[in-house]
């Protein structure tokens, strides 16, 4: 089996640019893939402007008794000029009038009604918004690929922007099989039957990663039904996850479905989710997951988000460094992704896995209270405290 | 002017708790607020369940030839017992029969077409889940105020549920005055005006945080316009949040709009922000942030979030500690909120403000990249390079 590493390098090699874009209005658009870059056309601010409500001034009149001939208010748009010992009461937000270089406080300065005199004075430029202070004209502002935020946001209606091009978000279709699961919503009947968290927590987990889930219905472990399902799922959705179906990616199973179907990953030496398959039709991919609710989401996360953050183009990363509080003793020949707690002491970080229960891939439990995994090599038998390791936020 | 820490405690000292509780289904939960403890009903799994592909077998039977009885399939209801000597093929997820306290991987065995030989002998117990593994009966598995994310969704799930009681997100009118701004999508006029980023910014901010925006119009300096849209806000919303309105907040002014108006905070020690101020009128709170980009994102966060969390019950945090980089030197006598940036290196968390441009508090890219807030206590001149320092994660 390749190692998970190795595994990525193949799915990203295979791994088409998303090219589909739509032009929405910036109110839509939060947490959206920004399409192209973009540039200031202009310095921003485009004019010196005052950033206190202040006195304009020369500065080299500092000394004198300086006459107030007018006032600015943010928005006006007068053209006003002073001479020598001449000054403009400028509010906030406010054009700095030309001649001036420098903003007294009103706090600064007292006023007879007519002139002002300065009793603490200020530095040259003091309380101006020089022009270009936020950026230059043809500063690269966003970068095709970057997740708007509110801050991205707020820079594109800065820059005058009210739509944006961004990626349209793929549809995903999940489809939970197994004959013992019952969809929401259902009555249970017999025992032997049990609810699926799958549906709910994949979907949940694509729509934050800037996808569009499709719930599908549940299917029973039945070849020709997941036959089914797979075709109606490839008709209506651009990539495909499926938890728990044990052919699905098989080689003959997906020959069966498609003659181009390609197996791109069949296994991979981890713990859990050793058995996950991708398998690759046209355009369309399918993630065949396993089935306990645990190893479901630990393999969407490594392996489906790895997957789309690599069509999107984005840049960030969710790996980071910690330091390992108490020793991890390994249980498998693989490379471990274990559900850990992290912990910030004084600026370190501490992660441990002590707080986790052991047990089966079918806890869900251990991934609350914003769990990461924590991730142990192959080829060692545990990990010692005070170890740095690697982590993956989910 | 109260230190922020006093104005917040003031503030929290007066904030009602939100009652608003709505049914949703799962599938439009994620983000919500739980409005309820979650119980579990009955331990899970509710019967012992095997966790591999394997034969369930009587662990004392391990050295013997044992005869294949039957096969148990996930979501098989069949009442199988095995006797001495006996074993039943049991799938991943499928109950376990009667008898049996132990499964043996298919791995480990050789089959003969009647009966297994075990090669490679497994522990007592071994790939079974125990009833309650997960969870016990009347165990806690969610908390009021726990915010519903694809692991909470998850759990939900399995328990069963496939509607939840949620808070209802507050509607939070957002109100951004000033005679330059103009709306997005206006076209400019004249170089006085300005595109405001406000509205989109605090609007996608309190989205993050759980509650509806409602964007206003732009509204001009002009107190008469102010006061027509703060009636229309109180109308229509629950909370209001304005920007750069130098009169909002003010006692007179606030008597002017309802005769139950009172004054919460008038200035905090801050920089930026320390104009904010808050009012209350019956059951609503009118926040009055700073006009500039930067000030107003840094107090939404500061006081509205604050708030919100604390009516809504959320108990998480987003307050850490890291290491100090570079020397900060202080340019206010306030307590001071500086975007900073954080770099995890090897486990420890060094913080910078050291790639933020120095300027006023305008500019809103300060705060792109996943930018963090800083805190500097007032009665320091600055802060020393490796210093334990606190942010705030926005």
């Amino acid at each position: 089996m390749k190692s998970y590493d190795e595994s990525i390098q193949i799915l990203k090699s295979v791994a088409p640019k998303w090219k589909a874009i739509e032009h929405i209005a910036l109110t839509n658009a939060l947490g959206k893939i920004l399409a192209s870059d973009i540039i200031a056309q202009t310095p921003y601010p485009a004019y010196p402007t005052s950033s206190m409500d202040g006195y304009a001034i020369k500065f080299s009149n500092q000394n004198s008794k300086i006459k107030v001939i007018n006032l600015a208010k943010a928005g006006d748009n007068d053209d006003i000029n002073i001479g020598e010992n001449e000054c403009v009461k400028t509010l906030t937000g406010a054009l700095v009038c030309d001649g001036a270089d420098t903003i007294v406080p009103i706090e600064n300065i007292k006023f007879d009604g007519e002139y002002i005199e300065i009793i603490k004075p200020v530095p040259q430029g003091f309380a101006i918004r020089a022009v270009g202070e936020s950026y230059q004209a043809l500063d690269v502002i966003l970068r095709a690929g970057d997740r708007l935020g509110y801050c991205e946001l707020a820079l594109l209606a800065e820059l005058g922007h009210s739509y944006v091009n961004v990626l349209v978000a793929p549809r995903v279709a999940i489809l939970s099989t197994g004959s013992e699961i019952l969809d929401i919503g259902q009555n249970k009947e017999h025992k032997a039957q049990i609810y699926s968290s799958n549906s709910i927590s994949i979907s949940s987990l694509v729509r934050d990663m800037g996808c569009e889930p499709i719930i599908m219905p549940i299917i029973k472990d039945d070849k020709e039904a997941i036959k089914n399902a797979l075709f109606n799922a490839l008709n209506s959705a651009d990539f495909i996850i499926t938890t728990g179906g044990v052919s699905v990616g098989d080689f003959d199973f997906m020959k069966e479905i498609a003659r181009e179907a390609k197996i791109i990953i069949d296994g991979v030496a981890i713990k859990p989710g050793r058995h996950i398959k991708v398998a690759k039709i046209n355009d369309k991919f399918i993630f065949a997951l396993p089935g306990f609710a645990y190893s479901a989401i630990v393999t969407c996360v490594l392996f489906f988000k790895e997957f789309i953050e690599q069509i999107f183009g984005v840049n960030t990363t969710n790996k980071f460094k910690a330091i390992l509080k108490d020793d991890y003793i390994k249980r498998s020949p693989f490379e471990e992704f274990s559900a850990a707690t992290i912990t910030n002491e004084n600026g370190t970080l501490l992660i441990s896995t002590k707080s986790k229960k052991i047990g089966s891939s079918a806890i869900i439990g251990n991934l609350s209270n914003g769990a990461v995994l924590m991730r142990v090599p192959s080829h060692k038998d545990g990990l010692k405290a005070s170890e740095v390791v690697e982590y993956i936020k989910i």
